[in-house]
């Protein structure tokens, strides 16, 4: 899309990782800011992100940066979102639209409601977007591209300031949805903090095997295991504040998934080959509409072995 | 590698769906073989190809596919092993060599061990290689690339036809393993039949949660979810086969896996946010691992960024 007039004057970003980041790239693509003001809490990330040029001006603390934006979007891990409204909330403009992209929602706005200075449109929202690097260098502006983002308004939220948000995610490549903050947190507890959940799970319980070497882990990973580690790779801090922040949601998908794997594990036992069979061909099925819903790739093993590997 | 003479005169394979069919394209790409013969249960398959030519000869039965061949290689599932062994043992030539490409061993050398005829060596093997497409339209000639085939000989296995053995799957572009069958099912339970059997199960999981849809699952996918459902999408039968034929190991470790994520679970529910950052931390390490050790790749999201698919 391109545009006319840019659709925002100043866009601060409180945080610029991998998402602070890849927003820049996108907002310079879609020419959706005349300016990217940038903060980043460690003075070497600040320095980097000064040193990639994705924002216009890095900033020393967060209300510099706030300063007058029409938009602020905290990029921060879901822990820090409380502390990083209450720094910017004083140089908050009337009318800025104030947003975040954090994984959890409720928590986010029992944390961050309280601090918005009234007149300051506050909408919570979240790109299902990412992959497992993290800071600065890892943003790119294609991230968003044919992904969803969850706006999660609260009651009474302004309909065009809801609207020019939508419009901004839009221009950064990404479909929009709106639901309310509750059922985010457990839409995105199966589809997302789950399958963390149990991929750091698996990948530890796999390094405290006695009887086979990590080593042995590593070159045989390709049957399936090295999957699970590139989502066991992303960055801790984040991952930590999601579960901290859902826990509810996070703990219900949780007492399913063990329900199920029992009935699974009984199955093994007693060699009861139907059920293992109706299960495996029920799930092939999800697989063909993820992908033809756009949300991943056809290609073999994720397009991996059109160029191998060799050490 | 490009030989002056083939390796083997004859080879025959039975079984020509993903790993069948790249064998006989690796074979083609090493110039391994003079001649393979091909031979598929179902008339349909037996059809395709033929009409795809990846086989010299394509056989009504798989005595006539094994007759007189230097190298047979069973590429059923698991639990067909067995019967196709019978069907051919009597068109075995002596001095042949009778290998598999199951993914279970032990069960394997119970099995077809005492099938196979007096002068013909016996090498069971498993490359570690797949996608989660089947078939013989789903082969191709990179798959076994920079991957490890395991070998697991039982006492007394020829050094010369084991050695040829190796020699054939260098040539088809994998790194060479040789252990003990029983250690083979454990490691294969924590790097490929776990990591099979949670990925069935979440998707599983997913699929019935009533107050979050399947069309939500579907869209929102890319958070996580989506990964999952890849492996969850690996062919049904041979999967059924590898529980049933790998319990003992498979329940081992599923025992430690749950074990370990009933402390995450208490972690969660505690709020012990040290335990999470400490296991996430620790993970992350085991990727760097796999990517240096060439079996995965470290573009971020298995590369999949670089063309976003759009619906």
């Amino acid at each position: 899309m391109t545009r006319t007039a840019p659709l925002f004057t100043k866009v601060a970003l409180i945080g610029v990782g991998l998402i602070g980041s890849s927003l820049a790239h996108a907002m310079r693509r879609g020419g959706l800011a005349a300016h990217i003001a940038g903060y980043a809490p460690s003075p070497e990330t600040r320095a980097r992100a000064a040193e990639l040029g994705f924002c216009h001006s890095m900033h020393d603390n967060p209300a510099d940066a706030a300063r007058g934006a029409d938009l602020v979007i905290l990029c921060t891990p879901v822990g820090a979102l409380e502390s990083a409204a209450q720094a910017i909330s004083s140089s908050l403009k009337p009318g800025a639209i104030l947003s975040d992209v954090g994984s959890v929602k409720t928590a986010v706005i029992r944390d961050v409601g309280p601090v918005v200075p009234e007149g300051v449109h506050f909408i919570p929202g979240h790109p299902i977007a990412g992959t497992e690097h993290s800071g600065p260098d890892a943003g790119f502006a294609e991230l968003f591209d044919g992904r969803w983002c969850i706006l999660t308004p609260v009651a009474g939220t302004d309909e065009t300031a809801l609207a020019t948000l939508v419009d901004f995610w839009r221009g950064c490549g990404s479909r929009v949805e709106v639901m309310d903050s509750k059922h985010h947190d457990l839409v995105l507890a199966i589809t997302s903090h789950l399958p963390h959940l149990i991929a750091y799970n698996i990948v530890g319980t796999a390094a405290d095997l006695e009887e086979v070497t990590q080593s042995e882990v590593i070159k045989f990973s390709a049957g399936g295991f090295r999957d699970f580690t590139r989502i066991a790779a992303s960055d801790p801090v984040m991952w930590r504040d999601v579960f901290l922040n859902n826990r509810e949601a996070v703990l219900e998908v949780l007492g399913r998934f063990s329900e199920d794997l029992s009935a699974l594990q009984r199955a093994i036992r007693w060699g009861d080959g139907e059920m293992l069979f109706d299960l495996f061909t029920r799930t092939r099925a999800i697989r063909r509409s993820i992908v033809e819903a756009g949300q991943d790739t056809e290609a073999a093993n994720f397009g991996r072995n059109a160029k191998p590997n060799r050490a």
